[in-house]
């Protein structure tokens, strides 16, 4: 037996230590940010019922499959997307660089902080401020402008940097689904390398498991060495429809765990509730005027109506944030 | 302290003896199919530096990714790509159902077993071949012909189910790098769905670490349950410039691993050599007429050419077949 060899005994030793003292730290309660009710009810007795070997609900580690909505549902999305809030500020930015854009719709708009009349051309102004802010550059020029955004943006109602602005209930019930085995993944309507250059650091969740709207990449040498540059154009929209698609697509299996908060999520909800077996399925109800917002029906952002209708008939866990969640965000990092 | 919370430290215990088993195990030659050498060298010698704590090439386990084509890389690829030979045995089984076949080309040179009459088409015939094989059903539907073909179909030279002719010393090698940190993934030109079905059981590779081509699916309502369905329309080709743009897509990570066999993995190979720091890049050379086939710089299946020529300059391991592998496939399966 060599020292390599010996060294490696050492590591599975260490590794062991550290696996008891997470386990010993789970025997507080895991997910202290949730009030004693229903929901955090549901999800413990889940969790138990599939991981409890012997159980006729038990599920193998390897179909531990578990997908969240990232925007409204693992942190905000008011009063905007905070990738729009992203591509405005890139706007502003890049102005310099782009004098035609002082007469040109959307940007002469934006440039004016005249949101309204920059949307005022729909989904194709939308999809030209996407195309200005996420394409012409590298994968990893776009990955450093979203780093360096997140250091110093600010969001408007509370002052946060946006990534702290995540939902800490969440964040904790995703600690709690990995030490019981899942694989949590983000399915998410927003693009993926946007999410990929900071969800590791919110949630613990690595780039290889989030699914989103991708834009057309392409694999080309510059100076002799091979870069990836975005191009303009879409290539996948990860939304409605497109949920269960991109799952399918992207991870392959079937997840026995999802959780969304808008219409938008329905689908990726009905895929993951159809297949039989234990499943479970959750929702989170923005209800909590004072600590976050108010909107379900009526609003154009994260509108929640038919999937609220039924998951409240097929018996889902309808989270509220006013009732369930004991805090919102996490504590203010410096 | 509950008995749950009991038997979760329990669980932890049995998997602390479980890695220190598995620790053990690999005391002994964890290659054994492999000829000493320069090429099992080079891997061994990459593994422990990327490895060792406190090792200047050190890599934390989280960003050991290893990337493997797979026709002609993990399983043979002679006298046609497997998945060629899966759509001519559906296109047969299907006839009964589409007696226009009999008439109309691609097929019906097929069916009268003349395959070069129906290739003679070029990539039109293909795609039809493909899309009449591949699309028009559920992606469970297509699981389980995948599945019903592996359980019947045999190799025209070696008599073996075609999942039993993966390459033995690669298994082995997949099996080291996870059992050292890494996180395998398969890159290949193969359709996801078609590798999904199987490579699970084959090289312990989960379905959610299979990159791949891809046709376009649909979600939709039947009966009242969810399916998705396939749609006779590419999506994704994962070859040549497209394997890197694959990895960005579903990885979003760069490896540090990379093994292919053909010109069709260069610019992954040229994508992961790319980044600086230690980086192992394999290449299977096709040199054994005894065991396998000989081919590269002429065949029209894995074409290895321009990869060969920058693989030698560049000191990457050329794996030779004929003289690196002690055995080629595994012992048989009854």
């Amino acid at each position: 037996m060599t020292i390599i060899r010996i060294r490696s005994l050492l590591a599975t030793a260490v590794a062991c230590v550290l696996a008891f003292t997470v386990t010993l730290a789970q025997a507080a309660d895991p997910l202290p940010s949730w009030n004693e009710g229903k929901a955090k009810q549901s999800i413990t007795a889940f969790v138990q019922r599939v991981t409890t070997r012997g159980s006729k609900d038990f599920v193998p580690p390897a179909e531990r499959i578990a997908v969240f909505d990232n925007d409204g549902t693992l942190w905000a999305e008011q009063p905007m997307y905070f990738q729009l809030a992203f591509a405005l500020d890139r706007i502003k930015a890049l102005a310099s660089q782009h004098p035609e854009w002082r007469e040109k719709e959307p940007f002469a708009s934006l440039l004016k902080e005249d949101l309204k009349g920059a949307l005022a051309g729909g989904e194709k102004a939308l999809a030209e401020i996407v195309m200005a802010t996420h394409a012409g550059m590298t994968t990893e020029e776009f990955e450093k402008s979203v780093s360096d955004w997140l250091a110093t943006a600010k969001h408007p109602k509370t002052g946060r940097p946006y990534n702290q602005m995540t939902y800490q209930p969440m964040v904790e019930l995703l600690r709690y689904l990995r030490a019981n085995g899942f694989k949590t993944y983000i399915v998410s309507g927003g693009g993926v390398e946007f999410m990929r250059a900071w969800v590791e650091q919110a949630y613990g969740i690595p780039p290889e498991q989030v699914v989103g709207s991708t834009i057309r990449t392409k694999f080309e040498m510059r100076d002799g060495s091979p870069v990836i540059t975005r191009l303009p154009e879409i290539d996948f929209i990860d939304d409605k429809e497109g949920k269960p698609v991109g799952i399918n697509k992207f991870i392959g299996r079937r997840p026995i765990f999802a959780f969304g908060n808008s219409d938008g999520d329905l689908q990726m909800l009905q895929w993951t509730a159809a297949d039989g077996g234990a499943r479970f399925i959750g929702i989170v109800h923005h209800t909590d005027a004072e600590r976050e917002w108010v909107y379900d029906r009526d609003s154009h952002i994260g509108r929640l109506d038919k999937a609220l209708d039924e998951g409240r008939a097929r018996g889902w866990t309808i989270v509220s944030i006013k009732s369930d969640w004991r805090t919102v965000y996490p504590a203010k990092q410096q």
